[in-house]
């Protein structure tokens, strides 16, 4: 038997699988975070790759934008109901990779080697 | 509470995530299917990115190839055990976007025109 394709499946798996959005409602699921601790929660993403995909996620109407009105002003961001709904599918995809994925992340071989070689002189 | 930051689950996000993956495993969910029953479950795939992403699957031990030997001669993609250790995830995924996602897909505004200009004179 063979499982038709889905195109509401498929632009689903693709939400949540676009580069560090799934770490990003992941981190959310634990209640609303100000965008400085989210940045801190997810090593390695850049600021800008963080906002856009904030902005993707609210597009998609998974994330919300709160105005924090008690100074200091600020600004939070929170899962809607429809983000809320993700989190059995998280867990299921946290339950698989903690049964199957190594706990050794790799390491990747094409860091930039900064101690020798292409230095500018000045 | 903030739920911490999990590089496994980041790689298995990513993993299902890379475009057609989730779509691929889940065709495969049914059992084994030959390449080109694969590629037509799928619609838009093309046979490069098919090829692609079943080379990584098998790399990541998701998805394993099996020559049938009885003529004619041909090529089974089938998942494995850690692939097949997915289906909770795809199934909630899959719930999920029944759930959430409209019905009707948005037909990419993009597409190229083909019924009118840029032909090529002959």
């Amino acid at each position: 038997m063979t499982t038709g394709f889905c195109s509401r499946f498929h632009q689903a798996v693709e939400l949540i699988g676009a580069r560090w959005s799934g770490a990003i409602i992941r981190v959310l699921t634990g209640g609303p975070v100000r965008y400085s601790a989210l940045r801190d929660a997810i090593p390695d993403i850049s600021d800008r790759m963080l906002s856009e995909r904030l902005r993707e996620l609210e597009a998609e109407g998974v994330v919300t934008r709160v105005v924090l009105p008690d100074p200091p002003i600020g600004v939070e961001y929170a899962l809607t109901e429809k983000g809320h709904a993700l989190g059995p599918a998280l867990d299921a995809i946290a339950k698989w990779a903690h049964d199957w994925v190594p706990a050794e992340p790799n390491v990747p071989a094409d860091m930039p080697a900064t101690s020798s070689g292409g230095r500018r002189s000045r």
